[in-house]
Parts: structure tokens; sequence; C-alpha cells
């Protein structure tokens, strides 16, 4: 679409060429060039500006940055909802394997799952009973999914307004590489409008969750009840153990090793060992561990009463 | 039904109005009057007998207190239970929509989700594929489930007797209010004999576990594998970030925000903010994070060996 | 199968007496005599040539310790995971409930449950909709399975090779006893050869995760989304609160109470309350966090600058 014809579905004013194409749309972590975003607050104003993104929905009139467009609207959310909506509706299903999804020779089916509309799954997979692989989402070769882990699941991403919480829908996938092996139990959202992506040969235990737009590389191994916000990328060969958390829009570096329960709440350098709440270098961590066992020798220093 | 009638069907001896009519059936953390409750620990009798319950089904022959009724029984747990089966029995589906369920205009329901006896839901709801709602839960207009989520598993409520656990039966419901989103893979318990409440407008993340007869406000939001045990009261208003561990029987005031991997244990103040396992104020926690690290500077000042 | 007949499968020299016969597949954790096993790292050579394991594929040819056979393998792990391969490989199903399922009378299974090929579940069992019990899982008598969980899923069990993570395949089964609740939401991975077994009379709550060949006793109480790695003793009457997570090959003694959130990496004794992640004795940690709240007044006897 153009940035006219958008702009006339919106009903809103443009600045900039009205014969700019629109390839995408993307939220504002991960915009490309051709893709239209939006901005509803001063604060990330300059950042959308300078992002690769190509029209920006954005509620206040400045200034056309150049190559660029701008629309103008007075609730950049609901419109950036609205062009989603336009986009991709959602269409009730009622079948287990949808008639439009495509499923690769060898792939096994249990009973029970449910495999959306335009689903794409390659050659050789096991998917076991009572997965749901939601509308548009896509496997490689060689993937296993086990029993009712949901791939495809709604973002969740929304705007406090004074009544209530309003609503991004989603209309972006999941993308699943070859060689990816996903527990039982576990729960990977789409994108809101760009992709959640689990790169080849990734390991996931039971009951794992993975927010949308979330990136993973190749030969991670993520072990139970890891639990993983929007919009963060991994790097490849990633180790998470058990129960660890991971906060949204941050990184986890190459060859990093968070131990169990670990809260992660900033980006991480790769190649390092991790532990605690908040996580630290685990040999910092221990260090600080066993000086805490020493407070009852230092408090034998303070004055009595 | 009279309290001649049930003590006949329980075949125990009472004291009081042999007319009082006993409209319902609640333990001890949610009663009403007209409710008939039970009490088997001498350090509850005064709780029990001081509440709001009209009948109390007890263990020792106290004195009936005035415009009360005793019901007095060796095993009050036992007959407790045996009331609950008698109000409501446990029907089993042939079909993944029952006959008896009242499912509203516009509400779409995905391939595979279960629907049990008697539940009702509103209109413009969105039940995805794989979803349970069991027996007698309801939910209101605008509701969202995400696949593979389970509305109405039952309370997880043991006495412990020499020979292992006797199981309290549940009759409670779930009930689910207007515009609630709940993610997918959560597990919502219904109550043991009073009612589990989402307020509304209250968005969960995925795999989100809330424990029988826990009652959550409106406008709240949980994110991703929050877990709340049983008869916890959430205020509106109330923000808990991921993987938040909330102890049963407590209650945490409106407004309050909780960051990530906090464990709560007693009832919090609203319009505050809270960080830890055990929580704190997160100011006070980050004070101590901070005093934690001058250790190596405090282990200086000991004397050496 | 006799020793010889093994090693004709694999293509591979052996040590011993070619007429032993091999009674069952382990791996090193939980080997019987008559089992065969394999062992890839000298580190773990002595351990796997002095365990009860019968014969040992094993990647050097080592002097065969007396009454055992070795198979002398280049690749130990490939060799066991064809073992296994041969011996129970992967049949997909095409019904809910399998024709070669024994399910006992007074036993009721809700619609979406997935009964796989081989099951067998016992008398007045509750199967709730969604749940999934994978090929040659089998469950007693009193059973309750709550809605989507999930009994017999793969071990997460993974040999990293240069070129990424190899899966070992699962011909281990769920042996769950009689009298056990299991709430909705859990997943109990099937053993690797041998079984993950769940003693009699144990309850657990929701989104419980329980790894490959771990082993717990009776009368066990855990709350919900309590996470237990592959390979862990549960020893009877052990109780685990809210999201506590336990790391493989430990053992956790009887009469145990660890309270919520904590986080065990190696093995406790019974009869004692634990806390913390890492986890101590609960009176311990509890005594070192009001240590650190006596911080501000160490602090204050720093000289200052």
């Amino acid at each position: 679409m153009t940035l006219r014809e958008i702009s006339s579905l919106l009903e809103r004013d443009f600045s900039g060429n009205e014969k700019l194409i629109i390839s995408g749309i993307n939220e504002i972590h991960r915009v490309r060039p051709g893709d239209i975003t939006f901005v509803d607050h001063p604060k990330y104003y300059d950042h959308a500006l300078g992002s690769a993104a190509s029209v920006i929905l954005i509620n206040k009139k400045l200034p056309c940055p150049e190559g660029k467009a701008l629309i103008f609207s007075d609730d950049p959310f609901r419109d950036f909802n609205k062009i989603i909506l336009q986009y991709r509706n959602f269409m009730p299903s009622d079948k287990y394997i949808s008639e439009s999804a495509i499923i690769g020779s060898g792939t096994v089916i249990q009973p029970g799952a449910f495999i959306g509309n335009f689903v794409k799954i390659g050659r050789n997979c096991m998917i076991h009973s009572g997965v749901s692989v939601n509308d548009h989402c896509e496997a490689g070769d060689n993937v296993i999914i086990h029993s009712n882990t949901v791939i495809g699941s709604d973002a969740f991403y929304f705007k406090r307004r004074p009544e209530g919480y309003d609503k991004m829908h989603s209309c972006g996938r999941v993308i699943i590489h070859d060689d990816v092996e996903i527990g039982a139990g576990c729960t990977i959202d789409r994108g809101v409008s760009s992709d959640t992506i689990i790169g080849r040969g990734t390991k996931m235990d039971n009951q794992i969750h993975i927010g949308h737009d979330t990136v993973i590389g190749k030969n991670c191994l993520f072990a139970a009840q890891v639990g993983i916000a929007g919009v963060v990328t991994v790097e490849d060969d990633v180790i998470l153990w058990g129960q660890v958390g991971v906060q949204k829009d941050l990184t986890i570096g190459r060859g990093a090793v968070v131990l169990g329960q670990s809260g992660i709440a900033k980006s991480l350098e790769g190649n390092k060992t991790y532990f605690g709440s908040p996580v630290r270098e685990a040999r910092e961590k221990m260090k600080e561990l066993a000086q805490i066992k020493r407070l009852p020798e230092l408090i034998k220093m303070l004055p009595r009463d």
C-alpha cells in the first residue's frame, strides 16, 4: 500500500511522498526500511524518527525527516491497531487441521493437535497431542513439539487508558527453524507485527514461555519453566537453566550460561556464567554469598548497648 | 435445606433452631450469613463461631452462639465434603461443548476447546483451541482466553490424616468478568465452595496459576508465570511482573506494583512498588543490595588471624 | 537379547560371555543387574564399570570386569540410542483413546483427553479434558489428573556435538501409583530408559514439571509451579511449596519441607525445613536475613573518606 492509501484508510493527514510504498508493519523494536511504525509518547519521538522505519504514525506535527513520511494521528496506537486488523483479520477455524495449512511429508500430527489457517510445517516433524499451532505460524524440518504446547498465542501488549487496558492486536508470526525441539506445555507468543523466531537446533524443555517478537539464536538450550519476555534477543549457544526469568527488550550474548532461578533485567555479555536475581556474574555472586556468611563476625564488632 | 434436613443427611446431633434455612456452603475464609461452614481444630473454634456463618460443623460440644446453629461431628471435614458432594456431584461429559452450556452471540469457540456442564459464556468472546472451561464456570462479555488454558480445575485443598491426604471436594466456580484476557497455558482453580473471581478488564499473560477462592480486582496486569495461591485478595489496578509468587490468604492493596520473581508472604499496602523474595518495598530492597556490595570493605576491618 | 545379538545389531566388538542375557536398558543413574548402559567420558569410566550394569557400551578398550561385559563403540551415545529405537519405536496414533490402552472400570475420561498406545489406567480414575497420557505410561487406581496435564513427554536429554545437540531418545515410562492427584497444566517426563515414578497418595498442584527418571515417594505434597529436574529422588512425606526449583541428580530426604521459591542444588536431609536460593535450613536463612538488616549499622563504622 502507498502512503496515500494508508492515510485514506485512517482518515489522517500526512507529510511525505504520497506514492511511498509501505511494505511492512512493525512496532518500533523490530522495524526495517519500508515499514510503518507508531509513536505516541514525546520520550520516544527521536527514537522513532531516527529508526529504520519509512513511515511513522505520530501524535505531534513534527517536521518530516528526509526520505521518510509522517502520518498525523491523535491516537497512533488505535490507528496502528486499525492497520493490523485490516492487514490480518482473525478467521475462526472449524477443523483441527486447517485446509490452508501445508504439512510436509513424513510429519506426524497426533490426535487433538490444532493446526490453524495458513500454517506451514516442514518434513519429518512430530507434533504431539494437544499442541496448538495458531494461524500463519511456520516450522521447518525435523521439528518436535511436545504435547499441549501453544505456538502463536497473542502478544501481551496493552496501552493503559483511563478506562482500562487497550489491546494491541497481533499480526506477526512464530517462525521455528529446522531441528528445533520444544517441550510440553510451552507457550510461544507471535510477534505483534514482526516475527518471534526460534533458531536452528535450539532445544527447549517443558513449560517455557517466550514473549512476542523475541528472537532466539541457534543451538540454545533452555531448561524447564524459563520465562522470556517480549522483544528479547538471545544469541547462539546460550544456556538458560530452570526457572530463569528474562525481562523485555534486552540481549543475551552468544555462549552465555545463566544458572537456575536467575532474574535478568539488563543485557548480558556472551561467554560468561551468571547467577542471581538480580543476576550477576556467577563468581561475583558466589563471592558475595561467602561474604554474607561472615556477617556474624562483623556484627560482633558492633558496640553493645 | 433446613438445619434439621442437613443434620439428618449427616446423621449428626445439632444445637439451634431446626427450621433455620441453610442457603449456602462455604469454607471459613469466604463465609456469608446463611452459610454452613466447618471447623475441626481448637485453634480456629473462636474464629468460626465469631464468623458470619449461620451453621458450623464442629467436633466439640460447645454452647451455641445466639442466632447460629451448631452440628456436632467427630469429623467435620468429612461431613462438609459429604454436603459438597450432595450439593454438586460431578457429571461426566461426552461432548466438547455441553448441551447445558449457554454461549452468547458473537462468541467464537475454536476446535478442541472443552465447555463443561452449565457453563455460561457471554457475547463476543474468543475461546481458543484446547481451552477447558469446567462445569458451572462463567465468563462475561468480550472475554479472550488463549489456547490450552484451564478454567475451573479443582482447589488444591487436603487434610492430612495418618493414612494420607484426604481431598476436599470443590463445588465453587470461576467467575470471569467482562473484558478480561487470559493468556495461553494458564490454570484458574474453582473455589472450594465460594467463587474464584477475575475482575473486569484484568489482563493476564501466559502460564499464570490462580488458586481457589482468590478474588482479583479490576484492571490488574499479571505478567507470565505468576503464581497466586488460594484465598488471596488482589485489589484493583495491581501489577505483578513475571514469575511473582503469592502465598495464600493475604491481600495485595490497590495499585501495588510487584517486580519480577518477588515472593509475597504477607499482605501488601497499595500504591507502592515491591521487590525481593521475601518481598520488601523496592527502594528498601535496592538500598540493601547496595549495602551488600560494601561487604568487602567491612570484611577488611575484621582482625586477621 | 544376548550380548552377541546386541553386538551384532550395533556391528561392534565385545568382551565377555557372548550368551550373557541383557534384560534391560538404562542410563547410568538407574541401572540394575542385567541392564545395558553406556559411558563415553573418561571421567565416568570407573563409575560405569563399578555400577550394577551387566553390559557397558564404552569408547575405550578397557579390561572387562569379572561377571560383566563390554561392547566397544566409537560413539556409545549413538549406539545406545540405536538400541532404544530398536526396543521401542514410536507408533503414531489415529484416535484419542488407543485400542491397545487398558482402562479400569469406573474410570472417567473426559472429552479431548488423549490416551496413547499400551497405556494402562486403573479403576475409579478421573482423567480430565485435554490430558495427554503418552504411550506405555501407567496409572493405578483412584488417580485424578486435571485438565491439560501431560504424562510421558520425552526426557530433556541431549549430547552436545560440534554440529549441534543430539537427542537421546526415551523408551522409559511414567508410573503413577494409587491415590495420586496431579493438577492442571503439569508435565511429567518419561524416563529415558527407566521409569519416572509418582508414589502412592502424592498430591500435586497445577503447572508442576517433573523431569525424566525422577522418583517421588508416598504422600508428598507439591504446590503450584514447582519444577524438578531429571533423576531426582524425593522420599516420602516431602512438602515443596510454590515455585520451588530442584536440580538434577539429588535426593530430598523423607519429611523435608521446602518453602516457596527455594532453589535446591544439592541433596537435603529429611525432617528439616529449608528456604532460599541457594537453599539453606530455614532458621539459618532467617537469621541471615536479620543479619543483613544490620548492614547500615556496620557501614556507619567504616572510616569516612
